[in-house]
């Protein structure tokens, strides 16, 4: 999908809402379990009941691997229902991939190929050749973790070098050598309040895709006090707070009742601009 | 496996060769094409001819992967048959997975649970939360990417903070916070030469997982050098100098021999001790 097309969805929806799709079959409400694949009816549940109100869908493969070739069967298929259903849906995999280059390249085959995703995210650690073969793709986009949501975060992406620079601020530097707004954006935890502005003083112009609004604790109004621009350049992600929020047989009617809920307070914002 | 017991494998074979199972459907011969599993069956007939020479066997996730269901098949079947043929040799999932600690916890599962292999590599960007889970395994190990052997380890990896501490010296110093010896491990690439010694400083016990030597153009002597100490503490890996020597029908005799190149190279600096 190309940035135009994300921007015009964003204002069209009055949303930049992402679901993700962390799906754990030890939380998805027992009368699914009976299915042949209950992974795959939570999901395709979900997308249709939140569809209306989100531009983009995240599923982790964590939750897909750990289920073993049955788990990659319900990811493959939620992947197929999507792009036949919902094309003007952004679909990120959320895979934090990254290796040296021959084997970024296999990476990028199977998510840009093999699966035919829109967006992957990917690790940073290992620098330019882990990251430039998913940047080979036409109309896909990389999204490359640089301040994250989790505690953790601060551990070495808040390092500083002997000008003050931080870690994750050469990152966003060192990255823009290598892609540009049109296929790459960057992962900016909710978590991090005022470093918000820290990022749009390096990456003005690009897409931020943030987690960590919701179950984190990350607020939705404080991200966009720092981090919208003019073409929005923000996908929220909520998962847990969206997919959990019933745990009962109408676990998709109340997904998409809160889904409606975080796309009319982010309508509010897309007003202000 | 017990640490104990992979340096007893270790000085009984006078190895300390991993082989990197980074098997590619477009590198493999011609012959195989025709049978069902085609993956499945070169690593079959490479492991059958390796296992003398070598202690560890490193599958690359993403080669798997790229051939979506069918190379996940595959993946699992290579796992099942060397933990039913071969249950002394420790087996690395090179999947270099990391994320926030719920996610991180679906990835230990995985590999742990599902896949039940010996270690699995792991991209530190994320911090703690991202590394604990995987420590919660009793007998499993968590390599832990420090010093990668590709161009663009040096974009990060090398930055130093105010007191001219590098990124992978703070990685190491901070990571034994939340693993030993008995779980932790940390890639370290055979193409950084005297960087070696300076982590020897740091971690001068831990095992380090060396990629790098062979296509890569690490040399075995170069890190046994700065490397190398009383328990070995060393496992060298080597994929496409050993699995690809040969593209021809004699291609598993071939890795064969290649192995028990790099086992000789190895048992001289063995003895040496």
């Amino acid at each position: 999908m190309e940035r135009k097309q994300l921007i015009e969805q964003i204002f069209t929806k009055g949303s930049f809402l992402c679901v993700g799709l962390d799906t754990d079959i030890k939380k998805i409400p027992a009368c699914l379990l009976e299915l042949e694949d209950p992974i795959f009816e939570f999901n395709k549940a979900i997308i249709d009941h939140t569809a209306p109100y989100c531009v983009s869908y995240k599923p982790n493969l964590a939750f897909y691997e750990s289920l073993g070739i049955k788990g990659m069967i319900a990811f493959e298929k939620t992947i197929s229902y999507l792009k036949e259903n919902y094309p003007n849906h952004l679909i990120i995999a959320d895979a934090k991939r990254g290796d040296i280059g021959n084997t970024s390249t296999m990476y990028a085959r199977t998510f840009f190929e093999e699966y035919d995703v829109d967006a992957l995210t990917v690790a940073p650690y290992m620098g330019e050749d882990s990251i430039t073969p998913f940047l080979a793709y036409k109309n896909k986009w990389v999204v490359v973790l640089a301040l994250t949501s989790n505690k953790g975060s601060h551990d070495f992406q808040l390092m500083q070098d002997q000008n003050g620079t931080r870690l994750f601020e050469q990152l966003l530097r060192k990255t823009q050598e290598w892609g540009n707004i049109d296929n790459m954006m960057y992962v900016v935890g909710a978590t991090q309040g005022s470093l918000f502005a820290d990022i749009r003083k390096i990456v003005p112009d690009h897409f931020l895709l943030v987690p960590g609004v919701g179950a984190q604790g990350g607020s939705l109004q404080e991200v966009c006090k720092y981090g919208i621009n003019k073409d929005c350049g923000l996908l929220v992600n909520s998962s847990r707070g969206i997919i959990y929020a019933s745990s009962a047989d109408d676990f998709a009617v109340v997904a998409g009742e809160k889904a409606k809920e975080l796309q009319e307070q982010m309508k509010a914002e897309l007003d202000k601009l």
